[in-house]
């Protein structure tokens, strides 16, 4: 038997990284631009190209901050999580963790490379720790891209010394970019926000495509402030703040192995009242912004799922717990059924009546309310007869769409953002060969 | 706002029925022929056309049973179970159920179609009673097709009366065209058993194939045997029996509101020991033959798949508990980028791992092995070095590929069917309008 020294998937890969193979198409859903970032007080950037996998782009992301900087994070719950996973939550797992450098790397995953795996981590970490003197505790690192290759090091390495500089709007621009794998366009959001007097600045970035796809489509999220906040208020703001972002996503119903958000404060911004707990009410600005930004990432991952054309808002009211409604929600939201039907535009209640029942989660069909948009399709188990068919048409053809449901036996809800499930999907997933 | 007297989607789907359309292409999976059915002594079979929503075909199934033919029954867990669903739970639920007649119509699901829905159920019942004197807890009734609609029962009723006959091959061949909705094929299959020194004979017939689709592809299955059995008897025999058929198949994780399968016994074959559990040793033939029949009609449903390519068996073995088996196998056969990677016939264990840490189900990454067919692709926690990329490839084009999976941390195992996902699979559920 032949040897080989690389899973049968790669080659097709790497040409077309190397560009042999077309980009894919910017998505539809893409914002109009890139947004205008600011300068997070302390956080410090730089970026390379490896070489590695992708040649003519950068692909390494170095994020530095002064010392005392806070840090929380949240993980996939994958049981095959990748090691960079496994090492950053036991960082964040340290009493009162801090963060010196973030080392992101688009290309290969490292992940299901086992030993070998964890040895090139030791190995980044022992580089970025020995030229910055930064504590290994204090490194966090994230890699997506191809699964299953050992990490190379070297090309890494060479480039740990990357010159950083302030979070300019070029450099923000850079990170964004290096992240990025199968993503059609770099996602970045920013807020200001008063923290008693005290103007803090909040800036994220993120990638990801199909949601969840291992090899090439990792969803990452890293945001970046200047507040002065212990890591246990960063960590309990994150843990509510993934809740309704990242956690109410769905592109393909697939989790990944590396999924990874991390929230930093560098604690440079002018001082601002001492913070010990997320409900503090000085805090109250911070929180909103900081979830609009979380918020607006996550809706950026589902502008950018894999062949959409549609970005779908699903409201499920009326149930019974907000778990059960997040539940339906979901169900609806990762019903494939439902996802072919918004992408030929068709207003099909029954799949959504389909889906909700599959829920396995309290509701009673003859109670069940479905909408689009505005247009009511069904109310008490059956087709409302006088809804405008052309009406219903015409919204259907918009690229936001909205469906809801109200099950009438409760009074708690959920919202789900996902989108549609085209051609596009079967070709990015399927075709790599033809 | 103008007045709509049928759901939007409809109007495409009835040019379709009526031939505007171009039929779908047979499956490429389908058996190469309709199999040889057995005369199930005491069954007798009556096909017609309504005429209500297809042209120019069979679309209404009547059986008829003779008094003391026993029964039992198996149904969807939605919550939004159809209106005849609830009717044959209904029946099934009396103590010591029998039946009469199963009538199933093709064309109108008659789901969500609230309190109009129920009184169409109970129109046909009535007119079934009234024909030939059978008492309405022993009549069975079915409906696949567009659903929302409530169904008219007046075609319906004209045709009740249709003249029923022994099941000939001829007539089994009727009674599985006559169930058709989007399937591509007829699907039914037959076996003889012996319970002491009597033949009896099994043979049933289905109908799904977006498994689930509610609008269009509603799993079916009834199974008919002269073999002389108490309900109770059928019952145990199927609860265990959908086990490991229908419930281990999945097209597209969608699970209709109305999937049904009914087993009904004439008791008319040659005397035999009379059997009072289904634990009999007696019944061990009878046991195996029906297993396969049960077994060979859910195959059929995944090798009539919407857009299917490839029938795939999951196998995972080494698991903690048999549930957990099942789980993490059915996550690996509903993962659209599994499902896709099988389509674009590439070997990728990657999209593998990422099903089985999804699952939420107990497994360690370095103990997992992954292999496709007899070729090991990935063990403890990483890629298999030496294996042979041409020769998965070559394993890869077959229309039959076996995922197999071993978690290495117990002793329980789960086997699922299911086929790939293509863009044939995208035309058929999104594309109505082109």
């Amino acid at each position: 038997m032949a040897q080989t020294t690389r899973p049968k998937r790669s080659a097709p890969k790497k040409k077309k990284a190397a560009g042999k193979k077309k980009p894919l198409p910017v998505s539809p859903l893409a914002p109009a631009e890139f947004p205008q970032m600011p300068e997070v007080v302390g956080l410090e950037i730089a970026t390379a190209s490896t070489g590695e996998r992708y040649q003519g782009r950068k692909d390494l992301l170095i994020a530095h901050f002064p010392p005392g900087t806070t840090v929380a994070g949240a993980f996939t719950r994958s049981l095959t999580a990748s090691g960079a996973v496994v090492w950053c939550r036991g960082n964040i797992e340290n009493k009162s963790p801090r963060a010196r450098a973030l080392v992101v790397n688009a290309g290969n995953a490292n992940a299901f490379t086992g030993r070998l795996g964890e040895e090139a981590l030791k190995e980044v970490a022992d580089h970025v720790g020995s030229l910055y003197h930064y504590p290994k505790s204090q490194i966090y690192m994230a890699s997506t891209g191809v699964i299953g290759e050992p990490l190379k090091t070297s090309k890494i390495a060479a480039k740990l010394g990357a010159k950083p500089a302030k979070a300019s709007q070029a450099r923000w621009r850079d990170a964004a970019e290096a992240i990025r794998t199968t993503d059609t366009f770099a996602k970045a959001c920013a807020r200001t926000a008063m923290i008693g007097d005290s103007e803090v600045r909040i800036g994220g970035i993120a990638k990801g495509s199909g949601m969840i796809a291992p090899d090439m489509a990792t969803m990452l999220a890293f945001v970046f402030t200047d507040a002065q906040l212990p890591s246990s208020v960063l960590q309990a703001l994150l843990t509510i703040g993934i809740r309704d972002s990242f956690n109410q996503i769905t592109v393909d119903s697939d989790t990944s192995t590396s999924d990874t958000v991390l929230l930093f404060a560098t604690g440079k911004c002018a001082p601002h009242p001492e913070i010990s707990r997320a409900g503090d009410p000085r805090l109250k600005d911070f929180r909103e912004k900081l979830q609009e930004v979380l918020e607006d990432l996550a809706k950026q991952i589902v502008r950018d799922g894999e062949g959409a054309t549609k970005f779908v808002t699903v409201r499920v009211s009326g149930a019974a717990t907000a778990r059960s409604a997040k539940a339906i929600a979901m169900s609806i939201a990762n019903s494939p059924l439902v996802k072919t039907a918004v992408a030929g535009e068709d207003a099909n209640w029954g799949r959504i009546v389909m889906a909700v029942g599959k829920a396995g989660e309290p509701a009673e069909r003859d109670r069940l309310k479905i909408s689009f948009g505005s247009h009511l399709l069904a109310e008490q188990g059956q087709r409302v007869d006088g809804y405008s068919e052309a009406d219903v048409s015409a919204y259907m053809k918009n690229a936001e769409i909205e469906i809801g449901v109200d099950l009438g036996i409760g009074s708690q809800s959920a919202e789900v953002w996902t989108c549609d499930l085209t051609h596009g999907y079967i070709s990015i997933n399927a075709d790599y060969r033809s």
